[in-house]
């Protein structure tokens, strides 16, 4: 059976887990405060080339994202998103349990316009009941976006440019942030993590077990983090679990090559529909593709491949999505192919 | 000057001003529990025809909107109700501070479309990722809507029928219920009572000082509703001050006729703008009228009257809304038409 | 029947409900940014010798308590109170559904002591694991305590300047602010202002048929408070109504006059059953007045009299309370000393 | 160094680490619904004899307590502790955060008693007041205690009586479950699962890398818990690792076994102490050890081990608690009593 449902289907790449089973020996300081996490904390820093910033470990993305905005409003404040956000659709109402409302505005392609932050901002403000109105106090974006696309550096800056302009901290989603900068032509690391104020790094679904790195500039923005987390139950009791992943994701740049390998693969899926008259359904240059398939040949796939619908299936096709990760191999492309 | 803001800009009606004061020297005990409120909730009672509905009064629409939806709703779980609905507009995040997602549907005039639910609920069953989506738990929506419209009989009807297929309490938001009802030509109170699991009568904007009268069919929906008031903060310590004032509006129709003069003088103010050329916006037959008016005009009215923006003003033209009251009067409609 | 229960039996003084009746017929602006508001607030400024201090109305003590110290506390943090305080034992859970612990320190006669909180923020700091203990953030007293009892000038310093050291707000229930001050040999209501960082006077249990006005001395403490108060359903539509009833106990110093009138009866209460035996349990100089007293007698003096019990009936005695209020006359001393 | 510091400082037991790296390389389905995790259901239920019980994995302690007690309240309800549990002192609020108040009770050695149960209820009831304060609507314990000891049969039978008597779930805190199982003379895995509503098996801090196992009697007391736990991050993507690792532990009686041997090498330690004049603090059978030591000692001590401080140091003395585990030895007893 060949996989392409999601990039969390395989286990740890093999330099993860062989990092994993050689410390598992060792007795080591809980939550957080080992010698793997501080480590791993300073390759990030790095990577980043942040020397201050303020780097946390959590479990997964929910988690991860629940307690930074937890963190970042204050009670009735909300979060600016896009209608297709993560946070908006995904994640059960998390934010909304931490008491955030997430303010929705229409995404292009899934991403969030600087020109439509600036309108809500400016709307909100010529509202004479705005105070009646949940206040605006954050905003949320995705890299890549939920629809695998891509912001440029110019529209990111822009998008950043007004959230700074309405000191709205911006925090990015980076679930899937190797794919992300595998496909970018104009960013990097370095230039992403200046043009947010938090943002994380995705393990879970990059070849960790699981695990997420928050990166946040000014670590005074984050008061007694820890106990916000611990609150949240976003502390492990053997955090060197979530330091000994990073530290070997880091290492060698095994992160970033996990994300071009595969990208590369999945730019060779989307070909492959596309020599069949099947163009994607949005431009992703990213590791996620979305097709509309008549349901046939979606049931037809099904019997060798396992991929997801994106959202309810129709009546004679449906919008699926196939997903490359670490372990997908041009074989698995080629058999897929062959079956189309 | 001539006021048009809203519905709470007048005080009390007389006759429940002299209601208050004549039992202001007298001893009640608190919470609630005093005689005047059992004569209230039995005066409501009777009025919808249920006899054995539970009846708890709170001091003003958010407060009773955020204490019900708490009560009836598990943490993450959430509330389905128009892009329009105070709820998801203006009330500050009142119900996402409760932990709850206003789930919103765009509305046809600010009335929510039976289908439409429908559909929502077929699409969320259908969509196999709906685990991870917030479940819709329960339906708000306000009669009249927050733009002066009405469901009909058959409207609403449907809905409460897709409500209870998919075991979805239906909630009505009833801040200006009486102007609803004095509207409708096919809604009574009774009938209406029957077509929602609960809804509140509201006071505020009906002429009271403040309060709002919850009315739940079936108590058992509410179980320690008492407690949960007071953790909202929604116990009035002189309980018996809404008990006196909602008796005073239940005795000798004097809710109804409040509502029905309002309405008149509403549908004379329309008629008056009608015939300047000026159509209401919305087809409202209740006392919020909204109109798009030249600034020019707006800014010259304004010097006799006060009345309020719908959003933001425009660059030559902008919407806003006029409301009559109980004590509108037919003299500030002729002033308000002479200015035309 | 004699009223002793508490002091929100009694409906409005009369100088209250002759200004809000005066008031009912006019058009006032909604949500408290009427002229009467803007009057109040600035008697109340004067009164506490705090020309820059925020003032807010709120409808009734749970609300006020809630909405405060949900806007002063990040998520996880804590407020620290004695284990008799309001917000510990009598708001059902309204301060841990805004997400907060209250951390409980056993009170002297109600009355949390200086040394107290500072031991507890040096045990805090000095237990290691203290980060996976919620944090302290603030604290809470109530002036008068539940109990009736009155901190010192010196002891109030003291507590404060500990509150300061550890950067703590202090904030000072007042629902009974102006029992404790007539009855304080040593503080005024400006001292008062000063020995904390926001406290409330109540007016409730003084006299206005609701309402309760928050001091904050340094506004910027409150960020977008009115719609943390909005969120939190403590914006009342017809705001005027608190504005006109401050305005009125704020004037010609009715407030006080009020306290003190009812305090001298109650020390004549406490005087009655001390002369027959029995001692008050608690040596309070307040309203408040509490005894322990045989079953029988109990009972005796509730044919003729309310009051209640203060905890669970005992088996022969019970301890019970008697609260005086502006209603109590010279006249219902004297009759129920007539019972004892 | 020696490590007696917690009971998670050591990685995974051999056994669960060589089942997972085994699973690597397979591709999984996500977020639980895997067959790793399904049989570790079925190993779970038959462990338990309960056929019909719910299993559900989570990541950690504080996550599992802040979802099940957040899914089995309803806002402003709260949950009856002791003064000493989890979920009262090291979790940061993570109860209040979710809304609800830990009513606490004093503990005897850390166990809640029946009777005080009892009493707590009575009072509660019997107090007029009531509807004013936290309705307990559940009771949480840890077994073993938070400070090592042990309910016996007949006290947890008597407290789940009491409980079943006032409709208040019982749910007990298993993160040592192990340890206590294997330390009681009368209390198996299938007689604790019926003397209470819901329990977790913990793995943590019992050979696994992370993971607890929920169990729940009635599956329909947790309705839509999936959501729920998505709700709370407690939804792991890769959630075979979790079934993995119980799979792994409840074959072989690996857990148990774990339980017996770490428990057996406590006993040892204490003995070793009780050898020297060190009698422990409080009679704990199980795998943690408290004493009181001379600060000298545990100076000298901390030269070769590490352990914690129970508490603040104290000026000549403090009182400290070794704890044992999965890799604790022979040896390392040896080697710690050679110190004393």
């Amino acid at each position: 059976m060949l996989h392409f449902d999601c990039d969390y289907m395989a286990g740890a790449h093999p330099a993860v887990l062989q990092a994993l089973a050689r410390e598992n020996a060792a007795q080591h300081v809980g939550y957080g405060y080992d010698d793997l996490c501080q480590r791993a904390r300073q390759l990030i820093r790095q990577a980043c080339a942040l020397p201050e910033a303020a780097v946390h470990f959590m479990m997964g993305g929910t988690q991860t994202n629940a307690t930074v905005i937890g963190a970042l409003l204050r009670p009735t404040e909300g979060i600016i998103a896009t209608d297709t956000a993560h946070i908006s659709v995904h994640e059960a109402g998390a934010i909304e349990m931490g008491g955030h409302k997430a303010i929705t505005i229409d995404g292009h392609d899934g991403k969030l316009a600087a020109e439509d932050v600036a309108r809500l901002m400016a709307d909100y403000h010529g509202d004479e009941t705005h105070p009646h109105i949940v206040r605006p106090a954050a905003v949320y974006i995705s890299y890549p976006t939920e629809l695998g696309t891509l912001y440029t550096r110019d529209e990111l800056s822009a998008l950043y440019a007004v959230c700074q302009r309405h000191q709205l901290p911006l925090y990015i989603d980076g679930a899937r942030l190797t794919y992300g900068l595998a496909a970018s032509r104009d960013l990097t690391l370095p230039i992403l993590a200046r043009c947010c104020d938090l943002f994380y790094i995705g393990g879970t679904k990059a070849g960790a077990l699981f695990g997420e790195a928050l990166v946040c500039r000014d670590a005074t923005r984050l008061p007694y983090f820890f106990s916000t987390m611990k609150a949240h139950g976003a502390v492990l009791a053997k955090g060197w679990l979530l330091g000994v992943q990073f530290k070997a994701l880091m290492t060698d740049d095994l992160l970033l090559r996990i994300g071009r390998e595969a990208v590369r693969l999945a730019l060779r899926l989307a070909d492959a529909f596309r020599a069949h008259g099947y163009a994607p359904l949005i431009d992703s240059p990213t590791n996620q593709q979305f097709f509309c398939l008549p349901n046939a040949l979606i049931d037809r796939l099904h019997t060798q491949a396992t991929f997801d619908y994106w959202g309810v299936r129709g009546a004679t096709e449906s919008r699926v999505r196939f997903v490359t990760s670490w372990e997908t191999t041009e074989a698995d492309i080629d058999a897929l192919a062959a079956l189309l």
